[in-house]
């Protein structure tokens, strides 16, 4: 039986690269896997599989029946709606642990490292087994997409030794500038659909009951929200009420002046005041420093509603 | 700050054993660990300890404020009271994926291996640490212990090969033979307090809402319960109502004989029916080739309550 590798809803470059890679590796230790993905890959996403010569993997949303391999997450409400149905095999992961169980024994590569494609190079390591020079590509710049170039809090020294490592398989010269030629890639958000905006990057989280939406726009420049944030803050306020969620934040994030601009919709106005000691205007904050999701925005509400 | 390393409730020689074995690595590779326990050892650890020459680990049942890495579970249940309250660092286990989840990322070092200890040689081996021969013995027999010298389903070929490889670093030259003097010292029952028996290695689980215990006891000849089954019996009866289980199950497992007793209560009577295609008879019932909680009694379980 063949297993299906996938990582979380609204895929990211490290969901999309690491199943392509994980898949590989499965495949080359004898153990039959396909990558698939649980919706259509950003353009940054779709920059890299370009760059390196890769369709996208399969779209596939229903896995009942199925082994499968979970990449990037362990949150229930990241991974497919009937896994309940399926047999999850593993787990890749660089997250908090999550409310996914398991029914039998599983394998669980999980680490506090920058990114889940770093795990999966130790797991390339640990059997053994070569790394194709397109899929070191890959990998390479899902690291720079989860780590920002390194600059994010969440990256530690295992994430960039294993980039140096990659870029050397890959023959990639210089990793800095093919990780801005793919930020100025994901920068570029003019004539697409607000929606389609706020959803590019966006992760529901379980906080002790209360659903909260938490979607984040990584550019090299701010100014390219002036136009458009009016129309982002009405849809993060629509994405609020249809999901009954408590909360949608949308984290518009500058990688050169390297902090957020925070806009939020929430049944409680000062939760931006609880977990970030800094309050919102009409709705927005400036926060100075965060980069990452994971490790300066989630951790902080978690404790709020704890 | 230093982390605590520490089993779970009711310990058995794996989480005893692998506390020990973690927290000496953990400090070898220079994050300061102390190996911590959450109940008394049982004979048979304590019969690992005496011939390895350690004393048992400080008894710690608070982690409130504490940094904790957890061996040989990932449930709720089987963790400290107060966990909530602690910080997860580390995972190290081989059962299904439970219902611990942390606020922040993690390791988890999770195996469909035999044993935990068997996951903690792949740790020693990845931080490339060379193990003491003290240290290697206790592995060695918490991998006796949980895969029953070999026989049990849930044993792997790394188990195998990690024990040969520890019986080479600890100097023991027939580890079967050590594993039956081992089993030897569990089966001796006699004089010990129906309760005491029970507790002795049980586990609580969480199955969709249900409180379902189950106790294990593997001895070498099932006729050393010829005169307490019937005790056993009425203590799990009065173990399922103080607790407001909807069930408590007693395995006494014939590990010569390869099958296991099912002593159970529960408030479904087609429980054992359901789950295994086995009728208990006054609440009875011979479950051939059955040797393994983990693998063979509670997935099934899970398949009724899900």
């Amino acid at each position: 039986m063949s297993m299906y590798v996938v990582g979380h809803k609204i895929p990211d470059s490290d969901s999309i690269c690491g199943a392509i890679a994980l898949a590989y590796l499965k495949n080359q230790i004898g153990e039959p896997a396909k990558a698939s993905r649980l919706g259509e890959p950003s353009p940054e996403t779709q920059f890299i599989l370009d760059r390196f010569g890769f369709e996208a993997p399969e779209l596939k949303m229903s896995y009942a029946g199925e082994e499968v391999y979970i990449v990037d997450h362990s949150e229930l409400t990241q991974a497919p709606d009937d896994i309940a149905e399926a047999t999850i095999v593993g787990i890749v992961d660089h997250h908090k642990l999550g409310d996914l169980t398991t029914s039998t024994p599983l394998e669980c590569w999980i680490r506090p490292v920058g990114c889940s494609n770093t795990v999966i190079k130790m797991m390339y390591d640990f059997y053994n087994v070569d790394i194709p020079k397109d899929i070191a590509g890959i990998m390479l710049c899902a690291i720079l997409s989860d780590t920002v170039i390194f600059k994010s809090p969440t990256c530690t020294t295992a994430d960039i030794r294993c980039v140096e490592a990659l870029a050397e398989i890959a023959g990639v010269e210089d990793f800095k500038a093919l990780g801005m030629e793919m930020f100025k890639v994901k920068s570029a958000v003019g004539g697409t659909a607000p929606r389609d905006l706020v959803m590019r990057d966006f992760k529901d989280f379980n906080m002790n009951g209360n659903l909260v939406g938490i979607g984040q726009l990584e550019v090299v420049d701010l100014s390219v929200f002036d136009n458009i944030k009016a129309d982002l803050e009405a849809d993060i306020a629509a994405l609020k009420a249809e999901g009954n969620r408590h909360t949608v934040m949308l984290l518009l994030t500058d990688i050169m002046k390297e902090g957020s601009e925070l806009l939020i919709v929430s049944d409680d106005a000062e939760l931006s005041k609880k977990a970030y000691d800094i309050a919102t205007e009409n709705g927005r904050a400036w926060l100075p420093g965060v980069l990452s999701r994971k490790k300066q925005v989630v951790p902080p509400l978690q404790g709020v509603f704890a």
